[in-house]
Order: C-alpha cells, then sequence, then structure tokens
C-alpha cells in the first residue's frame, strides 16, 4: 500500500532533506523519518520527497510517499502517524498520513510548489521565532523590491539563478508569483511554481535584497542575480497537486 | 552607571536564569549575559534579574539591572545592545537597553509579572512553534477551566501550589489575573501577579489542566493542586514596574 505522508520541519539542525551514504553519514529529514519507518515496520524503506530541501532550509508542508511492506505490520494511518512522532526527533513531525493511489508519486505528481522567505527588519532576531527567519539590518525599499518581483515572474531562463552545475536539462521555468508582504518588521516573500531550479528561491530573495537595499536597479534583476539569501529564512511552505 | 537591560530567551537549552558556582557551572541565562558583558568591558560584572526564571521557562520581557564598571569602557546603549546581541548566543537576545537611576533595582522595584502558559491541543507540536508550547493531547473542558481560574483568583495562601521549602516566609501572593484564552487550537493561560512562589505558575496551570480534564471539580482546585505543568509551555511574557 502506498501511503502519502506530510510533513513539517525545522531544518536548522539538519543537512537538507536527502538522505546520504558514506562513513559519516549527515544527519537528514528523509534519513530521521526512514529510521523512525524502519522502527515501526522491522525492515529498512525508502521515502521519496516531493523536493529536495537544501541545508537549513525549513518546510511547513513537505510532502513524501512510501509503499508498506507486503509482509510488514498492518498499522492503520492514525496510528502510522503518531508512532512515527513518538520515534522522530522533535525538529519533524508528521502532520499527516493518507493512503495515496499505487502510482502516485509525491515528486512527479507535484504541479507547483509554495516558498516563503522570512526577512527580519531590525537588530536581532527573536529567538523563539527567529529561526525560520534572517536578519535585514539594512534599509529596504519595498515598492523597488515589489518592481523587481513583477519583472522576474513568467516563464524565462533563470539559468543565473541556479547553483552552477546543479541542474541537468532545461533551466526554463514559470515563476508564476513572486510577492512582498509586510507584517509589521517581517517581510515575507512568496514564490510560486510549478519547480525552481537547485538554489533559485534563495537567489530570486537575494536579489529582491539587493534591489532594496538599492544595489542593484529593478530593471535589472534578471539580468543580475544578487546575492544568495542564507537558509534559515526560507521554508517550503506547501506542495501543490493536480489543479491546485 | 546603572542599566536596564530588557531579554528574550528561548529557555530550552538552558538551566534556569540564576549563575551557577560549581565545577561543572550549569548554561544559565544570566551566566551567558554576564560573560558577554565580560567581553565587553573587559572585566567581571554581575547582574540583578527581575525574577529567576527556571530551567526550560522562556521570557520574552525578563529585565534586569548592572553597573557600569567606573573604569570601564564608555559604552552608549546603543553599541551595548549591538555588542552583547553579537557576543550573545542565538537564544538569548538583549532587546532594550536603557539608562536607569542609581537606585533603582529590576527585581525591588518590580510591581508585578505577566506570565503565559501555551497548551497546544493536538497531537504533536510545530517545529517551528513548538518548543514554547507545551502539548495536551486530551479533551480540556474550557468552561471549567475558567471556573476554576476564577476561584484561584484573589490574596490567598497559595502554601499547596509552591514547592516545598523552596520560599522562606510568607505564602500568602495576591494572584490579580489567571484567565484562559483559546486562539484556535492553542489554549494561553495568562497569570498575573505582584509575586509568585517558586513553581506557582506551572502548579496553577497543571491545576487547571486536571480540572480540564476533568479529574478535579473547579470548586476543589485552591484545595486539591494538579500536578506541575511542564516547563516548555511557560513564559515571562513582561515585568510591571510603577503603576503599570
Amino acid at each position: 500500500m502506498r501511503l502519502r505522508l506530510d510533513l513539517a520541519y525545522l531544518g536548522t539542525r539538519f543537512e537538507g532533506w536527502q538522505a546520504q551514504e558514506g562513513t559519516r553519514p549527515a544527519r537528514t529529514v528523509q534519513g530521521e523519518v526512514e529510521a523512525a519507518l524502519g522502527k515501526l515496520y522491522g525492515s529498512k524503506l525508502r521515502i521519496h520527497g516531493a523536493g529536495r530541501t537544501d541545508s537549513g532550509v525549513h518546510a511547513n508542508g513537505q510532502v513524501a510517499h512510501f509503499d508498506t511492506p507486503e509482509n510488514g505490520p498492518a498499522i492503520p494511518a492514525h496510528g502510522l502517524s503518531r508512532g512515527l512522532n513518538a520515534a522522530l526527533p522533535e525538529d519533524v513531525r508528521v502532520t499527516g498520513v493518507v493512503e495515496a493511489a499505487p502510482d502516485w508519486h509525491a515528486r512527479f505528481a507535484a504541479t507547483g510548489k509554495i516558498y516563503r522567505y522570512r526577512l527580519r527588519r531590525g537588530e536581532w532576531l527573536h529567538p523563539h521565532l527567529g529561526q525560520v527567519e534572517a536578519l535585514a539590518g539594512e534599509h529596504l525599499d519595498v515598492p523597488s523590491m515589489r518592481d523587481a518581483a513583477a519583472r522576474l515572474v513568467g516563464r524565462r531562463d533563470f539559468a543565473r539563478f541556479a547553483l552552477t552545475g546543479s541542474d541537468p536539462g532545461t533551466t526554463v521555468r514559470t515563476l508564476s508569483r513572486l510577492s512582498v508582504d509586510e507584517e509589521g518588521s517581517l517581510l515575507v516573500i512568496t514564490a510560486v511554481g510549478e519547480g525552481f531550479l537547485r538554489g533559485m528561491v534563495r537567489r530570486l530573495v537575494g536579489t529582491l535584497r539587493d534591489v532594496g537595499r538599492g544595489h542593484v536597479r529593478s530593471a535589472d534583476a534578471l539580468e543580475r542575480p544578487g546575492r544568495t539569501a542564507l537558509a534559515r529564512g526560507l521554508t517550503l511552505e506547501r506542495v501543490l497537486y493536480g489543479s491546485e
């Protein structure tokens, strides 16, 4: 039986999503979830995530799937959710378990992703919430950032925004939304697209920030990508499926 | 010169507020702030907090004072705030620095304290926010909890709510407010008083919870204190001064 897992995690102490082999295996979200599944089912299971978040990136709504072992124990969805959360470390939580079609795939079925970047304007990050925010000490011109964001939206070649050599194949992507919202001293940058190149969201954010601080003109944002923003402010909010 | 420091911290990785002597000194908030001050002023300084939060208890608005050394460097308030935050670990932040009267005392001048306890009803705590919440998996009858809270408010002997032997002197305290507010799945219990016995807020919360789950009748709350609630849900929100 194929099951869909919804996951939330604090990326701070993870070296990203993807499980790694090696003499010193890194602490990854995939690795922790697979270890917890192994405890419950008594055998090594592989999960497939909708996307591979980088080291330090958080998630509110990551999605993954796995197949229950043929001869393993029959664990009902609700019991599985409880059992996994009991076995998992506190910085990753299973927020939902549902049965999926046998041919459904968390990554291939995804039609889009919503990322949010939280930029706190000020001199310090609050210790209760600041782990999912990045600090912006400088003045940021929000109208210019919005102007640049509007120019970045669309179907374009985002090769300049990708980590070099990271994505084989086309670097054309459709960025369907890039918005800058003010919530008090917090600036929330939302990026929505069917897919993103590796490092692309953080580079879009870094570019908007460079525009905001006056280092790059908004009209040049597409041709002159800025620095890559720190991972700590970035959260995978939601994976979209079907006609969402 | 006497300075007032306002502090926020995530209590999770601290063994409380109070600096401890010993061969294996515990990691405490006071200890970290004094170490940071020592780096800036080049000499060991002592700070005095408004209250000693227990191990694991958080703060949004803890207050402390200290005297700058006579022969130390003259650091302006704004520079001190920046310097301390640069020297401090991320889980404690200086949120304000102002000059105080030479005889002002963070603890003795305090006229009250506001504590909040965050109880999340559900099966898991969100990894982004959950470090300042405690989990309540059981059904809680909120009207009963409010009824019990109303009966606990007032000037009373709270000896039964204190950690035994912890407070020399009178155990009479005035609890001026104890409220239970629902914010979606979060239950926020607010306790306001001029002073609290050691462990008292957590025991008030544990009592309300025992009433909410039907283990204690609200009419018996004062005579039959419940269990002490976990430290992780408790935050010192604010210290009151003057006629606040």
